[in-house]
This record gives structure tokens, sequence and C-alpha cells, in this order.
């Protein structure tokens, strides 16, 4: 998924040391769906651990980004709520 | 993404005449990040257009499926509520 940060997160640590960052993918495309051509936009949580939370760290609002990851929801209690884990990314 | 099928709504059809279906895909799996495995469950609202909302309305909550398709806003007002429109599918 592509898209451009938003309100991205200094760097911190969990508990266990490891570094994360979190920041919101403001996503903008054209689908096909149903035959026909759509514009799509959301806004993704995104989170990232370890070495991608210390390189996107540096970067900055409003860059454009590519990411790779897996859906989870934010906290067991709102399972429909969903964060994108970041596990690649490119420009 | 897979998951199981959940609040499998009854077939519409949209003003423009398009079939449509709604479900939950309760997704869980074992994901790998920052050099660990974690466990990943989450609630992911999807939609179905055309042929696929046809098919997938003679299924069974409960059922496993496997779906392919894109995140877009719920609407354009909340931009975070995420919607899978389901392009795709399998068992």
């Amino acid at each position: 998924m592509t898209g451009l940060i938003s309100d991205l997160s200094i760097l911190r640590y969990t508990p266990a040391g490891i570094p994360a960052v979190e920041f919101k993918l403001m996503h903008e495309s054209t689908q096909n769906e149903a035959g026909a051509e759509r514009q799509v936009a959301c806004e993704v949580c995104c989170i990232a651990l370890g070495d991608p939370a210390v390189a996107l760290s540096t970067r900055m609002d409003g860059c454009r980004l590519k990411v790779k990851g897996f859906l989870a929801a934010r906290n067991m209690r709102y399972r429909s709520s969903l964060v994108l884990h970041v596990t690649d990314y490119g420009e």
C-alpha cells in the first residue's frame, strides 16, 4: 500500500527495548471493482517495530511511502480497530 | 487475508443495481515482526460488489474464506474506519 506519511510519532522503545514508531498513511488510489474504476481514499494507522521503526523515524510528514505488512487489532477489546504493522517499506 | 465469515448480510442491490453483500472476517494468524513471532487477531469489515457478492451471499457464518481486495474508508468523513473491498476470494 502506498500513501503519504502523517502524524509521525517520535521513536520510542517498548518495555522489551524494541524501537517503535507510529504514523498514519494517507492512501489514495484508483481501483477496479465490479467492472468499474473508482477513486479510493483512506487513512491507515501504522506501526513499525525494530529496524523499520528506526529508519522510518527519520522521515517527515508528507513523505510518500510504500509499505508491506499485516493487519492486526489495535487491542483485543476493539478487534475491528485496525493497525497495519509495517514489516517492509520502500519509496 | 484469511478468516472466518461472521455477520454475513443478506444480498442487497445498490441504487445502480449492483449486487452487494457485507460481512466481517475474523482473522487469526502468526506473523513475524522485529525478529519474533506473534499471534495476530483482528476483525475486518468487508464488502463485496458484483459477481463476488452474489457468490459470497450463499456462504454461511463460520465458513473459512481467503480474500483479496483493497482497503477503503467506510465514508469520506471517517477516513480511518476501514473496509476491505473484496475483489477476489477462495477457500
